[in-house]
């Protein structure tokens, strides 16, 4: 423990992570809880969910700075840390970094109001991170953070210049959990993986017709036996990420890195190269390593 | 009752509608229970369904026939009446109507597998009852069904010769109800409607960037306090419908025809107008003329 330098936070909506950081950044412990900021309500409440899961490294160790990003700095978190307008880097997120008491600060999250505004919380940080690791991505890229809502950021000269949110992973959930199209679907998380059924559905996402057309065909393929059932879900999911990725493409004559949990990425990867694209550099979580370079930028370290 | 000719049922997913009708396809009595097809299961139950709701007409007359449409015929319904291809029309549909037994036949649904199959049943009856009621719409004509599951179909020479299904009220009352857009919204059906926030998330939709993005704007738009929370609903229903509308425009030369829920019809014929379409024809429910004009076909009457 005598070598921690800095407990970094990745605090979102449905989990909290803490990672241990040492003196060039390894992570030299890592921790998480259910105490998401959509489940906390009170800064008391924030404050014992953190004690609970990090009161002990603090003790050992109280001179340890703490740094967080995601929803914990939103206007529904612990404490609202304002967005930084695009185009924004790791510099103007750490000035303006909320200092919640002397040990603990938020990063903020980013707008791009160039057109309706557009939000993210977190994956600021897992960008700073992807170009601390990646210097050569900072250059010209696009930074892919595949999820709940994906997010698509533009990057030019260091700085994130813009970028765009897509619902993909949320439509998916609420259309396989809720919908007329789960009907004729396995129950969830029973079916082997159809690479093939995800790439038909990525490529009928290229044709004309819609989304919400399109959608519907998830069910009349089953009901006429051209899908089985348990090649729904991937079909699904490839309409939905063809989607996301042919709105965003016209774009990406740029590097593409993909940021985040590797199966995920690798479904992207597969569907970028489907439609044409180079293999994508991939990239597991950045935070950690965004939070400690934005951390030594704040000079915190 | 004693000029009854006909006990028109419109069967769909959720609702058991029916009409008793005279001697020229008049409307004498309408009753309707909450018996849908999603609901009941066995020959048994339905006929039981049924016998509750018109046990009495049918009692006193016993010579009437009775015709049926909707989901009651599917293969999750009573018994499945298989769909006729399209280009298809009132005399294909009557030919292959479905006897259940003496007095009882269910009119098979659609189907267009010209490309990825699409379905429909119900929409085909209340599309023949609209080409009974208004002639000069055989020829050539778009019909449009709003709803959990729109239909737009393409008439010709008195045919359907292609249609297509979007699932716009679905992904309206999914977004509505359960993802993270509702949580800037007022609860359920307490939003003053906003013909303004409904025009405005319609123009949003004829910009790049695609669906699963634009949806993220009905919380950032709430966020930014740049709509209201009560416009919010309108503006994701003007989105919604604007992409519907947009997919299929590129084929609407053609007089289009709007059929069903006098209130949903007025905000896509308000939509199509905003896009510069002329005022479509507006149709309340078409299945009872459907089912009269399809009995008559089948001589049943």
């Amino acid at each position: 423990m005598s070598e921690a330098r800095l407990i970094a936070l990745d605090w979102g909506s449905t989990r909290l992570r803490a990672f241990l950081l040492g003196a060039s950044g390894e992570v030299l412990a890592t921790r998480q809880s259910d105490d998401g900021a959509a489940t906390l309500k009170g800064a008391d409440v924030y404050a014992a969910a953190l004690n609970a899961l990090v009161g002990d490294w603090r003790a050992e160790q109280p001179q340890l700075k703490l740094l967080a990003c995601g929803m914990v700095g939103s206007q529904y978190g612990w404490k609202e840390a304002p967005y930084v307008r695009c185009p924004g880097d790791a510099a103007a997120l750490a000035a303006q970094a909320l200092a919640i008491d002397a040990s603990l600060s938020f990063i903020p999250g980013l707008v791009d109001d160039a057109a309706q505004p557009d939000v993210m919380r977190g994956e600021e940080t897992q960008i700073v991170g992807a170009l601390a690791l990646q210097p050569a991505l900072a250059e010209d890229a696009v930074l892919v953070l595949p999820g709940t809502h994906s997010k698509w950021a533009r990057v030019r000269g260091g700085k994130v210049t813009g970028f765009a949110t897509h619902m993909t992973g949320e439509l998916f959930a609420l259309l396989r959990q809720h919908s007329v199209l789960n009907r004729l679907m396995p129950a969830d998380g029973s079916s082997p993986a159809s690479p093939e059924a995800f790439l038909k559905g990525v490529d009928a996402a290229q044709e004309a017709g819609g989304l919400g057309h399109q959608l519907f065909a998830v069910r009349t393929l089953g009901l006429f036996k051209q899908l089985a059932a348990d090649q729904l879900p991937d079909y699904l999911s490839g309409l939905l990420i063809g989607h996301e990725i042919t709105s965003e493409l016209q774009d990406a004559s740029r590097r593409v890195a993909l940021i985040g949990d590797p199966a995920l990425c690798a479904r992207y990867a597969q569907a970028l190269q489907h439609l044409g694209q180079p293999a994508p550099l991939l990239l597991d979580n950045t935070a950690p390593a965004g939070l400690w370079a934005l951390a030594q930028t704040m000079k915190l370290i």
